[in-house]
């Protein structure tokens, strides 16, 4: 019903990191591409594995040093059903090797249609007397525009099944202030979304003292970072915008607590195209995303105290 | 770009109203759900097929009265990527029986993480030169909290491939206002939203005056649907909350424009579970289906000068 597990896991590895599964075609190995478009005549399909089979292998070589996969499901869906397909069997083997999972599909909607993504991504569905995970996730981000008729629902999952939710509040876009830093009277729309984050969160205590409702906020705004550790004291961050995006370690500095809890830094292209980036042969990509993960932490950890 | 060809299509139909999909299971008649779910050993298979014969059954019955469906993406969601499998064959069934489809999929993201959304929702990805369309929608319904960084990347999809969007701006929800109804200095915020989406439809002009940028405006706020009929004169609104939220003809009416345009109202549960209902035998339910899809157009026409 919280982020205990989540927290553990980051304790255990002593690294407040998620790696981002965000798995765009041209970040496949080209070796990895081709073989799985021979292997398969629906091009959807063998796209769907060629990225099934990608992240696999940085799965198999993040586990022991990260504690988290982060999943854009957009990069799945992009693949049809086939896509979803690859989403649940890396959701699956991610948990095989110990991760935990936060499936980034910022869903939304409200009464029993968030009850469905609820169920979808967190839950279970009862078909004719079996109860079956859909997708699995241990956490989702959701977007709050709806107010509590869009979040409640997740709630009770959260608690039946220790799962938990992220809600977008400050995100790491350059056009984020548009409605975001807006002002309702002397707060800005942010901040009353944070707010609600603190309130939905109560229902939902973990032993750390974070609750199982986070919020998403971006590592390219330290300022607001900063300040809404301080005002949302029980909210567990989840922090996009490091490294690519320009995010830097002492940008996101600001998430944690004095005990160097309260955040969990994504980073997805900086390590799933570690290899690209350094220029390795593209078979080595898994051992440079475990090179960049590492390094990740250590940057991160320089200012964290974990 | 636009919603010209929704609008081609209630203007020949007479009729602007849209079949809302959202396929829970019990609404699935027996008689179908047994016989899948014997068919099929994996229960999410069974259930994502029962749920594609019943949407056929509804197309069925429907396409020669109402001009659109609108399937709710966490109802496919729910049974796992066999349910993604569903929508896609919907999607693809309601095209060859000449349905405008409206993804409600409340999307949102940020650059090429929305490209990706885009593409699968309503564009084509390329795969080793070949480009297919994932899932192959008409319009898309999208969030806008994360500003123009997700939305401008859907605009060129709308341009290239003819397609649109809905962006939630006074959703149909009680606790809607928690956010929505804030006052940014005199305006509220699903003011600010609506200006936002005058904007962003400018690139996307339609021969009706209408761009292809709408706006989610729910019945169950009749006065703001009145107001921003008044304020948003180039976007079309997709109105949700008519008949099992509690929204009526009367109230829906002030989302049309003198001619009769400007709006398509949702009827979902009313519609797909009229069986129910009326209480007609459940082999019955794509019929009954039709005769409340006749009701409700006769109902709103009352109201509306089409």
């Amino acid at each position: 019903m919280s982020f205990d597990l989540l927290i553990s896991r980051i304790k255990e590895l002593r690294n407040p990191t998620v790696a981002g599964l965000d798995p765009k075609f041209s970040y496949v190995p080209e070796y990895i591409r081709e073989s799985f478009l021979a292997e398969f005549e629906d091009p959807l399909y063998g796209a769907a594995m060629a990225v099934l089979e990608y992240n696999k292998g940085l799965i198999d070589a993040l586990c022991d040093v990260v504690p988290a996969i982060k999943p854009q499901a957009a990069y799945y869906e992009l693949y049809g059903w086939a896509g979803m397909k690859a989403l649940k069997e890396t959701i699956d083997y991610a948990h095989e090797k110990g991760m935990y999972v936060i499936t980034d599909g910022k869903r939304n909607d409200i009464g029993t249609t968030m009850e469905a993504y609820a169920a979808a991504h967190l839950g279970t569905v009862n078909i004719g007397g079996k109860e079956v995970a859909p997708f699995d996730g241990d956490a989702l981000t959701v977007n709050g525009y709806l107010g509590s008729d869009g979040i409640t629902p997740l709630l009770n999952i959260c608690k039946e099944r220790d799962k938990g939710i992220f809600v977008l509040v400050k995100t790491s876009n350059p056009s984020s202030g548009e409605l975001q830093d807006k002002k309702i009277g002397a707060e800005a729309v942010y901040e009353v979304m944070g707010q609600m984050c603190e309130q939905w969160g109560a229902e939902l205590p973990g032993k750390y003292g974070y609750s199982g409702v986070g919020a998403v906020v971006g590592a390219t705004y330290p300022e607001q970072l900063l300040e809404l550790r301080a005002k949302m004291p029980h909210t567990f961050f989840l922090v996009p915008g490091y490294g690519a995006q320009g995010g830097g370690a002492r940008d996101v500095a600001g998430g944690f607590d004095k005990n160097g809890l309260g955040a969990i830094i994504n980073s997805s292209r900086g390590i799933i195209c570690a290899y690209q980036k350094e220029g390795c042969d593209e078979r080595d990509y898994a051992a440079a995303a475990r090179r960049e993960a590492i390094r990740m932490r250590d940057d991160i950890l320089q200012y964290v105290n974990l």
